[in-house]
């Protein structure tokens, strides 16, 4: 089984929104096995979302869109579907009776329009949707599927998760090939390099008529992720040509892999810090409180994450953490002192096994001679020893504090591991 | 003149990479007055980017590829170019030097497949990559234009503005017609009360046979975006419809709207903090650092931001804010009182003019009785009053963490303007 997802809507073709709904149903398809073949962006009107409905419904067995079911003016998709399945719009009246309850529990008044949202192609199955108003859609066209969905991610994200997903997986049954992905994530080493070093693919990437690995490189903000996949006939097999390609890849670049399950930097170092019952603490400058964010995205953090001081002010560092007058006019607040003296301080203030620290420019103004836009002192201190580390990035506010703070939270792995870096 | 994106890459497909190079594209050709009207995410494969490729000249006057340009097996989108152009490929020389000169400056050893990347076809011209290794590539059929970027979106992005659109600027000429665009951004108003509101579309969209005004609405994460597009023949005549337009929605819906230029609620807060030469700084719980590392993204941010505190822990309210215990003891930590207490503590400790704090329920779990996932209170201090407000979101800890923020920046907006909230 193949699928295309169709995305409605001139916002996203102007560049307004970003598609992250289509990310999230590809995923979503992707583990059930029905793999995406195709992303198509549509304008909002009725001649090109009737057309691509048509045009996917003939060579995909699964067909999803977004977007284009709301209450305005702008949002004709479900038009589309009557049209497109030849099927009459009939009042759905346990939808309009959902939406009503909804406005009344928010206690807001009903608007005029209301029975229009719940307007509905003839024999479509509604999927439930606990998160806002427009239910999805479901349409069968003999064994082929098509499901309209919501635009507004959350409620997109919980109609497929809830309703979606578990009838595509009633209706595909077991039969097929199994897929099976991993991704690795390496930092510290430039994507030609991380190639170089795992050597000739053909050998890593064993294939046989009955199943396939395959590997991509995906370099992004300072990392580079290593994706394999396996096609396989059984689950055993991919589980056996997995373990296979992993361990091959292991020896060859095990240093440069932080996470081997898709968990961002801090929820490794999340749980690092609690195998260890270390607790943190984070003082910083030019991030401006983004390692902290970081930090406390993950669920449970607050058993290790006690405190943090945002010290953007020369005058905030010297109060709150006790970083001395004489450090800073010496050697300025960009300097290795300073992150140190940082670093000490906010752990003996928020009296915690480690405090991590940056100080640096973020840009885009703010270069200074020997300081250029886009240098980070990293300050590490423990009970034991205390120590910084200097990193130039980028000349772009935005991307130097995520790859800053990204690079912050790497350093303290890379202490509790005792890896060279 | 219309347009078509190729996005190539089975990263996106699989939902492991969100496509924003699509969003970042599209603005850029739409700002020229070349809309794009279909964005397609195609496999890694060569017969998909080929016949992609084809089909689409066929269709649209520019057509722009990303992704498959690197230095690894599965990059093949140069090799698909020649085939669907019919060019052989050759050394590119310049580019080949380009890539060399990297490698040294950054002292690390070259591949030894560096001249698999320089290889381009035939009557190409290279636009320039100054982030990274591969250029853009151009190539011209009769009037029509193919491009061909990088995947790696500040690659892309460099190449974008420096390259293609000047380029397709010098091409396009001034003839055709003009575009014009604004987005407002509203806080505090569901979709279809806010569309109830705004009245009959047909008398605010003034048409006629030369030119229209499009509203769209976008609702995200507790926002409701508008979108004005006109289309007219003179710059000068789109600019009175717009004038219009903005007019009528503003006398209908002022006190929601927090922005008139896109520029998120930080920046538009930054704006009124220097205007009024105020200084603030942050205590954060719930939010963990999310507030402050927001208010430090806007450029400048450091004339205003002074400090901010994050205290995840009751003994850090204490200890760095001088919360009282007993508050916490007799109101809870999530509690109007001890929002108060924060914002008053760090407006106190950092010497600025205002104080904002937060504390609440990121969740998933902490839920306790009266005190859901999703609660929080907004502090609020200056020299002459202190406050806290409530307010009730998700289930989801991420999701939550960012209204919570946008809402506790929301809260000091009005706060200035003294907006009824």
């Amino acid at each position: 089984m193949k699928a295309a997802i169709l995305t409605v809507g001139d916002e996203v073709l102007i560049g307004q929104v970003i598609n992250t709904n289509a990310a999230f149903l590809s995923k979503a398809l992707f583990a059930l096995g029905i793999p995406v073949e195709r992303v198509i962006t549509i304008p909002d009107t009725e001649k090109d979302i009737s057309a691509e409905i048509s045009k996917a419904m003939s060579v995909y067995d699964v067909v999803v869109s977004s977007g284009g079911l709301g209450p305005t003016h702008d949002d004709i998709t479900v038009k589309c579907i009557a049209k497109v399945f030849k099927k009459k719009l009939v009042l759905h009246k346990p939808t309009l009776g959902r939406i009503k309850k909804i406005f009344e529990r928010r206690n807001l008044p009903a608007p005029a329009n209301i029975n229009h949202q719940a307007m509905m192609p003839r024999d479509a199955v509604m999927l439930d949707n606990r998160t806002g108003t427009a239910p999805g859609i479901l349409m069968r066209k003999g064994k082929k599927i098509f499901c309209a969905m919501p635009g507004v991610p959350h409620e997109l994200e919980y109609i497929t998760s809830n309703g979606l997903i578990p009838f595509l997986k009633k209706h595909k049954g077991s039969k097929g090939r199994v897929l099976k992905q991993r991704t690795l994530h390496t930092i510290g080493i430039a994507e030609s390099l991380l190639s170089e070093r795992l050597g000739d693919l053909d050998k890593l990437l064993l294939k046989d008529k009955n199943s396939s690995v395959k590997l991509a490189f995906l370099p992004s903000n300072y990392e580079v992720r290593l994706r394999i996949t396996i096609e396989a006939l059984s689950a055993a097999k991919a589980e056996r040509l997995m373990k296979r390609t992993l361990g091959i890849i292991k020896t060859k670049a095990k240093n440069f892999i932080y996470s081997y399950n898709e968990l961002p930097p801090e929820a490794e170092l999340g749980k690092l810090l609690v195998k260890k019952r270390l607790t943190i603490s984070s003082a910083e400058s030019c991030t401006g409180g983004l390692v902290s964010s970081k930090l406390t995205n993950v669920p449970g953090s607050s058993d290790y994450v006690m405190a943090g001081a945002v010290t953007y002010a020369d005058a905030a560092k010297v109060k709150i953490l006790g970083v001395k007058k004489n450090t800073i006019r010496k050697h300025g607040a960009v300097s290795s002192e300073t992150a140190i003296e940082m670093a000490r301080g906010i752990r003996k203030l928020a009296k915690t096994d480690i405090g991590l620290s940056t100080t640096g420019i973020a840009g885009p103004s703010g270069e200074r001679p020997g300081k250029p836009v886009g240098i980070v002192w990293i300050g590490y201190a423990d009970k034991e020893k205390a120590y910084a580390r200097k990193f130039i990035f980028t000349k772009d506010r935005l991307r130097n504090k995520e790859a800053m703070s990204k690079m912050a939270i790497e350093v303290v792995r890379r202490e509790l591991l005792s890896l060279q870096s």
